[in-house]
């Protein structure tokens, strides 16, 4: 069988000759170049973020060109396999972007399968962008990166599985989170979280490293911190965590859900790598870099470490997650994704601006705790703050909560928070509108149910 | 400016390197080559019919190429005319496969435009195909073809505009057809329909070479023939008209609507070309290639003809005709296109055999017509024609049609044609399902008036 | 066989209970009743422009349910016509977004057609919206208007023919427009322009309309204005010569091809309605409407008249266009289409003060001419008029023209127009961008040729 | 704020009046409800898998609607939270059908997301669909089905997890499959594997249900039984094993990878479930229902096991998956399905034949084992089984493994098995062309190597 592999894939001009006057072939062709072609080289030649997002037809042209080297699409392949990737129909192999084959090996989940070429360049692609964002915005010393087709509590498990194995240990020193998917990654490993209860700071809620020290013993497999939640719950020291990590030889995991957006956490996670320990750190594919749910991003201050993590997962898995975060960062490129950072900030700000002015106006105030991404406002009797919150949502305003709820305090990160409150989030991609109807709605809330 | 447009656009192997398996990438660039890049160059460099249809991804990546390079994709590009093909949405891009700029310049429909080297490379190469789809498949003897963005009666009108104004002359002489299009055609330039009668032939009406011999006179500027009607109306003998028109220098028009799809009248068309005078033949793209209504082919045996056809379209057009009928002939490709063709004479001899059948059960019987598309059967009081054909459309059976209708004979092609009668097609795309169950629905009508 | 189509089309609420919270079901609910079915609802109720613009989502929606109806969608259908819309591939169905029976009936354009009942649907109510954004936008005296899947051109012939119908006249009473596809369309028709030559008037070339008054006579088929062409070509004064038709009682056509934009080029044609005689007003729909080229909207103020031009279009036609246009308008919406004829003024001023910079800074000045969209610039030799749009061109600046041409007075409308000239375009949908690149990039192509 | 909620969403025929002829929208308002909204009426009101499979078209409308229910659909909301499905562009969303909320919970993986009302519905629907599926091909005593949108290996781990907890076992009775999926999974939970080895019983590898049940003991966390691998490994005694299961009280698995197009397996399942102990069964979407890879069905015996399941997912999850089978199962329809089942059966007999000619021709001969998907055949030295298999994949044929491998047995599930050999699946979905090509290019490859 002749080696077609081996010549380049080639459009040359001479193709159009005497089709078309040739000034009008050569303005044509430019822009072919400089939109489709270039872009795309570019990326395989750099393997890094580019600077300018591209367009939904180079993203489209992409995908397509890389599904179309599968073997399922190949039509004078013979398939005779167990697992052939046979579709029912156009719209479902469209469902998928065309890589019907998923990712990975039933051992391996970045290795390349060899049924799937293009599926397999896609993902390294798409790992290779996952690490050059997170070094672009801040952890430059991390080693690597993979995109994985789960969400962030899923992939926490898989982190914790290699933690656990290393130490052998039984226990995830843990300061006080109360969000249920960490909870169930560790409970999935078959580790048990040792909590470590928050302090209370003024009105933010912390959690402090001593405490964390004094919870590592020989049953340690890990300490899992967070770096961002509800406030009042604050960011976890992860400069100070670190550094006891390293110094008791701990594998150190940062819960970093939705932090890619904000310069002062990176920041905080680059001064942990460098001064401390840090084994793994979870990013939100969704939460960050605006695309659908359903994956995350762990990067690694060791390669041995990542790699152990890839052979963590049981099997093959769906392309999906990983196509579309790679559509993407693709979409936004380094300069949109940059001022989508200055405008969350803006947008933070003019939040809390309006925010206090209507605190102020019903009798409540802001809770006074670092964050650059939500805020906290009080609720006082009559209000019920949980109450607020579903009316909100009735309303068409999502995303606010009321806690504490009635019937727990889980949500609180706290036995007895001294008040109700409710949290808002002017998170990246929100939009002013989103914030002036919300104060405006909550306004209209809390004028029903004046305080005195 | 540098021009980029001098290197060939390729995606070279080296770019892949080190991110999968050698084996596996030689593999999947195999596949990419042969089902993605190859055809594409294989079209640009033969400007033929594939012999294999591509699959509905390779047009796609066409068409996505292509589009690309028209000058509105171009981000770089400041657009300051008066029309820039500026697009409120993606939809609307979508809905054009992106070719938004249409086709054609202010004064030459098949001119290049500067603004879309795109869909200018798009229109000359199906402009290529359609008249290769022709002399493959019967005519090898014209000297070019155009797919016009207008459907077969306002191309008629094209071509008539040219033969007015080399002859001067007023009037078209047209064997009796009774089909709104074309006699809208004949007045929209200005021309009169003198109509020469059909003849009774047993159960046949035909045109009369020597009457159309002898309408001829200082005032004619055409002869409009026609290939393709609903029986009992024959094929006009193109043959021995086009003698006639080339012995009294007369231009010959032939509307060949769904003519395509039979051997037997693209030989006689050839036969025509040879042996006497044709100017111009006239294809619809949906009922010959199966594609949307919308656009013709019109081929010619002189080049300067066909140019000045090209001339007399006003202003530039839309591109979708074109775009639709380039796809669906690749779609198809010279192989399946041939099947097609045998295909549908199979099921009219099936359609043959059943409505033979049950017109005999019925006491009706077949229309002795030379036909290789329609049959007709007659249709006898106190059946009501007409009324047969609602009926069946209401039942979900769509074509069929009862003739004459009550408050005309319009559509027969006669004045007092002997008998009513119900035409049905087995044009080409028909399918087995189709037959069988028009003839069951037929069966159970006619079962309702029995005869006596 | 049971009337299905007596039921309403209906999706209740019933049909979800128990798969999900009522509190969130009924949250769901709203948003679809919003957003997908509410619109479409009051679509087929107003048969107006919707205030706000539709999302892709919402358009998408109503093409495919209207689409869907059509018989070649109809499993239960047997197809035993000429013409079923088979389709060779799903690609190619969507090429035509599913209307693959295309608009129109063999004798009339606007006529349902039985096998397309959705096509036909859709059809009316983009004619509906088509009159209604007319209407909102300054001509709320007309009486109908048609979307017709052809350009300008073409549809300037379909109405010239029913002008010459009506009167039995040969010319056409034109004041000078250097354009050849309304030349075109007048010859396709067999008719004579007779051209009424412009006058000097400072800068500007406007048409006399006494001028208009004396070239009638006993064989005028119809006078053709223009509202919309380069300067320094100036708007047809339409109300003094709709005064003149109207007297004369000769057909008046108006070629509003990119006049929708400019209100005041509305008020002066509602105006000519109301004084005097107006029969078809003609306008693109790429041009004004930003949807792809290919169609346009023949408005008019007497129905029968209008009627007239439906019945002179010569069989079915392509979908494309006024799919196209009607998703355009949809995506628009009334609102969003003022904004954008606000834009379009605030941009031509914006090109008028910058432009007046660079010429006053290379010895140019503008042109003073009566325009609310073009701008012409002197260019003053040996600087060469017709290079520098070339220039320009391969700059990547689209839509400049430099006039004269050295071998052609053709497009000045004039024949010694005293300076050359180039004209540049703020046309609707301009972006700030455009403006500032042509300016630059014109200003360094005047450096490079000082006057002196 | 008003309920719109209780309205039903309602498209009634009164809305087009006046459009179009009665009759043609009659006609076409059929069409629609037959093809489009009747499926979807009837899915949500039986719940159950369509006899019918359904066009794409409908498919898509199906999920454009469901999805325009999610939160982030609602142009009126104010979105405050730190997840609200904002995405980068149309066509990231369109990479995720539009559920960019994913499905899931925190907590639990098959409750219902208040931001995501449709993906919710679109789950729920899946879920009921899954099961059915499963019940109509055979193991109809299942009490409940979810669709995990994890491929096969990870959802064991779920199972195994929850199997873990409920007994406090250490290990898992594994009778031995070499395939490291299931072993990363056991892992992953912190489980063991304790390993049954394989019989040799002729030329098939069976495993012994005396030695499962020898094996168990207190520290058993499950059994994890197999229904298909390659040959020469048959599938497990279920029956036999669920009897023990159920006897010694331990939860019994089984992997039921891609078993469901084998009547024969869905029976016994139904058998070991009546007779003995099953608590979850496992299968591949991919491998059996022809969508792409990435999901599985989990089936249980009992709801609060499957409960447990969904309640130890660690968060939310894409929603691809999901959507893929739901597509996929749609699109087959219940006739479908089982016609491709019978295929199945007719194209591995046809396998067999060829295969075993060309053995016989080769010196070769069939390993007689007991399957009805794959068949595998001796290779004799010098022809090394592991080259060939690198060589049909060089050739484009892909699927077959040549086993064992020259530097380990693992995958021949056997140690020391007496012949190399090559299996050969004729899996759901293949064609004959698949079948021919392979026995054709093998017989090349064979001629190539003689035994002598």
């Amino acid at each position: 069988m002749a080696r077609k592999g081996d010549q380049p894939v080639k459009l040359s001009k001479e193709l159009f000759l005497g089709l078309i006057p040739q000034h009008i072939l050569d303005r044509g062709l430019i822009v072919l170049d400089e939109t489709l072609i270039k872009p795309i080289k570019r990326l395989f030649e750099q393997r890094k973020l580019p600077k300018e997002g591209w367009s939904d037809d180079t993203i489209r042209l992409l995908l397509k060109v890389l599904s179309a080297i599968d073997t399922d699409k190949d039509p004078k392949a013979a398939r005779i396999g167990e697992r052939e990737a046979r579709i029912t129909s156009p719209l479902v192999s469209e469902l998928a972007a065309g890589f019907n084959h998923g990712v990975g090996r039933s051992g391996v989940l970045i290795d390349a399968q060899p049924k799937a070429a293009g599926a397999s360049l896609m993902y390294q692609i798409a790992n290779r962008l996952a690490e050059d964002v997170l070094k672009k915005f801040g952890i430059e010393n991390i080693k690597g990166a993979y995109v994985i087709p789960l969400a962030t509590g899923m992939s926490i498990a898989l982190v914790l599985k290699v933690a656990r194995d290393l130490t052998g240990g039984r226990d995830v020193v843990y300061p006080r989170i109360d969000h249920k998917s960490p909870l169930n990654a560790i409970s999935l490993v078959d580790l048990k979280p040792k909590i470590i209860p928050c302090k209370l700071d003024g009105d933010a809620l912390v959690s402090d490293p001593s405490n964390v020290e004094s919870a590592i013993n020989g049953q340690t497999a890990a300490i899992l911190t967070t770096t961002t939640f509800f406030p009042p719950r604050q960011t976890d020291d992860v400069i100070a965590i670190s550094k006891i990590a390293k110094e008791k030889e701990i594998p150190h995991i940062i819960n970093n859900a939705y932090g890619v957006q904000s310069p002062k956490i990176m920041n905080m996670i680059r001064s942990a790598i460098f001064k401390g320990r840090v084994d793994a750190i979870i990013q939100s594919t969704d939460k960050n870099f605006l695309c659908p749910v359903g994956g995350s991003v762990i990067a690694g201050t060791d390669e041995e470490f990542l790699r152990r993590v890839a052979h963590s997962y049981a099997g093959r898995a769906t392309a999906a997650p990983v196509v579309q975060f790679l559509a993407a960062i693709l979409s936004l490129g380094e300069n949109r994704y940059r001022e989508l950072i200055q405008q969350q900030q803006e947008y933070y700000n003019l939040l809390k601006d309006q925010l206090g002015e209507i605190a102020e106006k019903h009798g409540e105030r802001l809770l006074k705790v670092d964050s650059s991404i939500a805020i906290a406002m009080t609720i006082t009797k009559p209000r019920i703050a949980h109450e607020i919150g579903a009316k909100l949502y009735t309303s068409r305003v999502t995303g606010p909560r009321g806690l504490p709820k009635q019937d727990s305090t889980f949500g609180t990160c706290y036995d007895e928070y001294p008040t109700q409150y409710l949290t808002i989030n002017a998170a990246i991609g929100v939009e002013e509108t989103d914030i002036r109807t919300t104060v405006k709605r909550l306004d209209e809330l809390l004028k029903k149910t004046p305080l005195s």
